[in-house]
């Protein structure tokens, strides 16, 4: 099945689980848009929509399919057969389908959300990868819960949907609930007592309740999946789903693993401010890789590190996940060496008394006003405004 | 010095390594309203400041020492006379005062940040840690850059500062570097190679640039550390620091590690929502535990699963954390239980052919509309709009 078993596939749902956030709703025409951004940034997958949802959701997975060309296009269903007739005919345009299938894996989820047992469970996942492998090829099977579910029970149920075609096997930790150990191991379990699991790519699926999906994921990918699902700026249900941006960079950065991906990271930026403007949905400024201050350095200590050697607190240049610069900052907090960049900066060469002079003008200065601009320093200095 | 071997202690640095960020510069009675809040929210230790660096964070210190009684209050200095002077100046009206003194451990801060040697900053920490015992008993010392410093040198380090005196030895992911495996491998090291590590207390300090800071924290409790060091929100330099409210969740949700804090979990969200707003500092709607959305359901698979039991999708009870309710939300993704939920809510009693023919109504709508609220249900029921 794979060909390279070092490179991880991407599996990008901002159009499913995170266009389902309240408030991010986009039209057909703002799905494609981001979509052929998505297909720009090398995602393997696209998940375009559920479409047995709603007509708006059938009927951009329509449009999806006829608008991009490079990444497998994935629609989502429950394990019955009006789900999968529906992304099947969502499906028909598209030149590389995949139907993404499932049901409920943990014993609360088979006992509470289905009124079910885990024998009839099995049944029906087995059945839906049947029925879906009529129409198409390439199917998804996701055990709902797995993070919470019986390892060997799971076991099972993934032998079985790849026994009757599933290609994918994605095992969600639905609710977030994972220490990244308990997840590695849960992977680690599967790859090692699953008999066919050579024949199925495993996929993660991680969701941010507790702040771990991140970790998770790569915890998951050290252990032998070789999918990762999630999100621009980890949009999706609750606190989201694992950032793209993040697992991609956290490879890209720790060559040790060995792992690689077919990203082309350069584009993360805008797509993270396109994906944010159209959901409404804020990144926050200290959002990691894609936040607006994730490469502004501040305090004295660190700006006088960063200016003697750029690698003392940056491991990953700012210009590699394509933000216009990397800015230092002057607050109260700032040291004589940052102020001196930027005075030189703005033309002005001082002596070493000189600065001190200045710099006992700046900080009191700097403890009236949130942050220096060049312009504040251009007045310090006894200069007119910029114009 | 642990009576409690299980008990984690939460050292807050909202208003030291938070503060320092561009744009969340704060007053000194501003900061003395959030450290209130942070000795009522249950924190160990309050970081009021780095004396040193400005007048003003130096004022700030003298009226937080002041202000709070059960908190230890803590001082920022780097491995200078000046520094540790400056601080011990400004906790001079503190109950139980700390000096937070530290040096580069990494060669590459060694060689291009300090242009010394391993031995000569050796010689700087014990000295610094020597001088700033003399006035304070409590004296934390920060190998900084540890998560690229080599394990040999560092334990060498960390041995000597608790030889000199050193009470703490935090270990901080300066850059954000370190995946949860290498370190908590780390801190398992130095708890095994360490002579007189039972003498002191091991403190984690994660930055988020890879979206790890919460992982990486966590794996280092697993294996021997007692103290945690965040901010409200992760607010900090870059992509900022470890959540407090994240790592103290996991710890409340996940027994099995045994591990407890002393943190009034209820405090969290008006917390949250007081320093997002003094320090300008948005909190995005899918941030763990804390966002806005952090509760809110809107999938119909999702909403459905919950109707039928929270469990299935609620690892956290939003009351825990202080959130004012779980929201579901209604939108084009939502399910027919979902809406017959809130229709009821709003004393609509239907059959099931009528939540039917209703159902296909609220589509239309919900297709068109970005997510539906009770004015719009009651339009759609041929009611007049609310008051």
């Amino acid at each position: 099945m794979l060909h390279d078993p070092n490179r991880v596939y991407v599996f990008d749902t901002t159009l499913r689980d995170g266009e389902q956030v309240p408030g991010c709703q986009l039209t057909t025409p703002e799905k494609i848009e981001i979509a052929k951004e998505l297909e720009a940034l090398g995602v393997d997958v696209i998940e375009a929509g559920f479409p047995i949802s709603s007509p708006g959701d059938f009927q951009s997975v329509v449009e999806l399919s006829k608008a991009v060309s490079e990444p497998i296009i994935c629609a989502l269903t429950r394990a019955n057969k009006g789900d999968i007739d529906s992304a099947v005919a969502a499906l028909q345009y598209a030149k590389r389908p995949r139907i993404h299938t499932g049901i409920g894996s943990s014993d609360m989820h088979i006992k509470h959300k289905f009124n079910s047992t885990r024998e009839e469970i099995l049944e029906r996942a087995v059945e839906a990868v049947k029925y879906a492998k009529k129409s198409v090829e390439d199917i998804e099977f996701y055990a709902e819960d797995a993070g919470r579910a019986d390892v060997r029970f799971l076991a099972q149920m993934v032998e079985a949907v790849i026994a009757a075609g599933a290609t994918v096997v994605n095992i969600p930790d639905t609710n977030g609930y994972c220490l990244p150990d308990q997840y590695g191991s849960k992977i680690k379990f599967l790859k090692e007592n699953v008999k066919n699991i050579d024949q199925a790519i495993i996929s993660v699926h991680c969701h941010n309740d507790l702040g771990l999906a991140t970790a998770n994921s790569i915890a998951g990918l050290q252990n032998g999946a070789r999918q990762i699902e999630g999100t621009i700026n980890g949009i999706g249900e609750r606190a989201g789903n694992t950032s793209i941006e993040e697992v991609v960079m956290i490879l890209k950065t720790h060559e040790i693993l060995g792992l690689h991906t077919n990203i082309n990271t350069k584009n993360f930026y805008e797509l993270s401010r396109m994906v944010s403007s159209q959901m409404r949905m804020p990144v926050q400024p200290n959002k990691a890789i894609v936040g607006s201050n994730a490469f502004a350095h501040s305090s004295g200590i660190h700006q006088d590190g960063f200016l003697k050697n750029r690698e003392n607190y940056e491991i990953i240049r700012p210009e590699d996940v394509g933000f216009p610069d990397a800015s230092i900052v002057l607050t109260a907090r700032s040291g004589r060496h940052a102020l001196k960049f930027h005075l030189e900066r703005l033309g002005f060469s001082l002596s070493k008394e000189e600065l001190s002079e200045v710099y006992h003008r700046f900080l009191t200065v700097a403890d009236s006003k949130l942050d220096i601009n060049d312009q504040d320093l251009l007045l310090m200095m006894g200069k007119q405004q910029l114009a």
